[in-house]
């Protein structure tokens, strides 16, 4: 290639599903593409499959043979992104790119699932050879090729020089309505509406933000499997029944994509022996870390958020299969229990009162957590804005995002959802059902953990008392933890001398 | 002091609550101890206290002023324990007595509540200046006067010069009965029974169940506090009916110390005031770490732990007094239940049954992480002794221990107390009650997160087949994440091209 050749606007590296997705995303939008990827193939492919897509005339996707030859196809100062395993992978691209002379105002965008924490330590780490700026990308292969969530954070220069591109390539969202404007065709844009790419915060906070997204994800779709497996293995019913029931619910306040997702997996019939494929998938849970690095987060800064670690856990479970195996012939259930069609028909509508008050608690936990985490961070999240970013895109998009923002416009310091005047109507009007819901559940010996933590989560907010009087009380015994008073209200602490015959209670300085 | 002075045994550094009286225990045993704390005060004290226990004659603790002296003052090779602050401190404390001149055969033992990873890298840090030995000590106070649990790991050399001074000041256990062998007054020195002090393995994973010790006691605290706020704002009964139910099931399966201690703790009448204690007590809950390690641990290992993690979020949501506040004027609860007399009496059975159960889990999930956290580090752990040493000393001490401890000797690869015929008996005959006792509760409107999540564990463990099926289908159907097949068994990788009009299943290489 000579010197005179058009210079590219980005360089991609990294073309696995994501990372090819996102060229051609950004090719349909106008960008040339430098592209690298270690496997000789996947260059090949990526530029296959442009080659194919492309109605412009000219090339959008250059493949690149070294790290050298990309950034010689790039315009200065150079715009590359990474899509690469995060991890060990992102430091050895890094020390490859500042050996084939990257410069210190050449921007890399590292859009891999990075532990939030490794963000902050490489931007410190690679300071003096580039700025460091990342992104976190929700949606799948499919919402990177049409339109993705982006959560980008670093240093707000970067963010001018990539705002452009990240509006340009993310997924849009009528404002009126909070739903996603579709984009489903290679060479289809969409120009208007609102994209779902907002700046998040200094380095770390968009991978934070999009782990917690993770979180809340695990909540939503265990919260959705539980419900499954109540009618399934409770009301006797079957896969298309329930699918059934899912697809009148994603009509309704339950409208999501995750709701939508289920629906296509409840129905699908295997291709090869034509049954219902869900009845074939083993049922042994993967995960990839970041639902467990949420939950260790809301541990760590003290959140409660136990539908989201009720979801890990439920995983974890998932996977002892042969312990399960040998404990089902061994710890009795109750009595099956058989109802009438009637109390079906009122136990499915107190079921789906209690995914949707659940599901409104797991969002509570994952907002407050990002809350105080960004208290801690030093972070300014502006959450109606994360709740607007995740309206389409992500696997969590659904239009109750919207609700969610509206509730940080009314009160941009609200400390937890459940203190929103709509959200608290919401759950106070069916938390009756919800509660009926999680007895049946409990009843019929199906497991419930996400629908109930939450449900318990929702008790001890309403709590004016909880019993941490009496835990105070044996923390002082046995450790001399000391205990505040209520009669006294002075913030002193105080002990009782339990191991004196006259037991006083003394201050403590 | 001269040269022909008696040396000491034991030299042992901080003098707070928990090291004089680890000292006083160590003398009531015939140990010798020079004694040293950055705070002179704290010296005087010590020895104070010896003058007026001391019945020998001759004095048995030295205070010294100085690392220097302290180490003049003690038998070669030195042993020296350390009873100061986790963290930073022990560092410093090691740095000064590196300084003062200890040498690398000299044994220094930890018993603070080190984060068993630090103590891991400390055991390497410290190795060419001496050897770092670590025992966690769990009893509190009032065990470490009279004997507490000890849970001793490092070098298998060090444990053999420690081993006597251990096994002399634990606490002892009837091995028949498996109940503590009473000892509570200065001077007394018990020498039959079995020692709750065994050696667990290598650097660190003493500390470690320790972590999960307390983990336990968590969950054990939280299950009890949960039953005391059903019977106080569900069933209307007074901090002293309660403690009278209380008492009655001490004498039962329920026989723990923390359940006589809770007893202690509701009948107690505030020495100022004249009322209830408990009633006066803030519910703003206060911890120190260990409870939330052992949750991150479970979720880090892939062990579902699901109501020790219950326990440590009840704990932040207590903390979150004002909010709480603010929210229980704003969300709806069920109207109020009144029940019988004689429902009543029906709901204490089953509320007994519910905790007995609840905490069988609570074990059960304590015990599996051990378990799988000895197989990534590779400790031997004898969970059967483990039990044993847990028996009396420490703050969950109960005769329960001595069942799991059967458990495991019946079965030493007992993956999880579940699967034990003892324990399925108990729970299979029991999970009925628990059923309606923690449909009571969500039906009075009364948190129960710790029985809640321990029944959907309990349910989970005994489902053969759980709703990951529709999971996993969610996930290779938004991330392509692939699935397993039950009705290939063929440990192969399942993908259905869910974006092509065919929905074709392929196999993923």
């Amino acid at each position: 290639m000579t010197q005179d050749k058009v210079l590219c606007d980005i360089g991609f590296i990294g073309l696995g599903v994501m990372g090819k997705n996102l060229v051609l995303n950004l090719a349909d939008n106008g960008f040339n593409i430098a592209a690298f990827d270690l496997c000789d193939e996947k260059i090949q492919e990526a530029m296959e499959q442009d080659k194919q897509e492309n109605t412009t005339g000219s090339p959008r996707v250059y493949g690149c043979s070294s790290y050298t030859e990309l950034i010689s196809q790039l315009k200065a100062p150079h715009l590359i992104v990474l899509s690469v395993p995060a991890g060990a992978p992102v430091d050895q691209v890094c020390e490859n790119l500042i050996g084939a002379g990257i410069q210190p105002d050449d921007i890399i965008i590292d859009t891999g699932n990075s532990l939030w924490t490794d963000t902050v330590a490489r931007e410190k780490k690679y300071k003096s050879n580039f700025l460091l700026f990342s992104s976190a990308v929700s949606g799948g292969e499919v919402g990177a090729r049409f339109g993705p969530s982006l959560m980008p954070s670093g240093s707000p220069y970067a963010w001018t020089r990539v705002k452009p591109i990240w509006e340009a390539i993310a997924a849009k969202v009528d404002a009126e309505t909070g739903k996603p404007i579709e984009r489903s065709k290679p060479g289809q844009v969409i120009t208007e509406g609102e994209p779902c790419a907002a700046y998040i915060g200094p380095a770390g906070a968009g991978h934070y933000v999009k782990m917690v997204h993770n979180g809340i994800e695990y909540a939503d779709m265990q919260i959705i499997c539980e419900a499954y497996h109540i009618l399934n293995a409770g009301l006797g019913l079957s896969a298309d029944e329930i699918a059934d029931i899912f697809a009148q619910w994603n009509n309704g306040l339950l409208d999501s994509y995750l709701m939508e997702i289920s629906v296509e997996v409840l129905r699908h019939k295997s291709c090869d022996t034509g049954t219902t494929l869900v009845d074939l998938i083993l049922d042994k849970a993967g995960q990839k870390g970041t639902g467990l690095w949420t939950a260790m987060s809301s541990l760590e800064v003290g959140c409660p958020a136990p539908t989201i670690a009720q979801a890990v856990y439920a995983r974890s479970i998932s996977s002892f299969k042969q312990l399960r195996t040998q404990a089902c012939t061994m710890l009795k259930g109750p009595e099956s229990v058989t109802l009438s069609n009637q109390e079906k028909i009122d136990y499915i509508a107190q079921l789906h009162d209690a995914i949707y008050c659940a599901k409104m608690c797991a969002y509570a936990q994952g907002f407050q957590l990002m809350k105080l985490a960004a208290k801690e961070h030093g972070w300014a999240l502006d959450f109606a804005n994360i709740a607007k970013i995740w309206r389409a895109g992500c696997i969590i998009r659904a239009t109750f995002l919207q609700s969610i923002a509206h509730a940080y416009e009314r009160n941009e310091d609200l400390d937890n959802l459940l203190l929103d005047n709509f959200f608290a109507k919401q759950l106070s009007e069916r938390q009756f059902n919800w509660r009926k819901a999680v007895c049946g559940a409990t009843m019929f010996g199906i497991p419930n953990g996400a629908l109930s933590s939450a449900l318990s989560y929702y008790d001890s907010m309403r709590s004016e008392t909880l019993p941490a009087n009496l835990l105070q009380g044996q923390r002082d015994f046995f450790g001399a933890h000391t205990f505040e008073r209520v009669d006294k209200a002075d913030g002193k602490k105080y002990h009782v001398q339990w191991s004196t015959p006259e037991r006083k209670t003394v201050i403590i300085e």
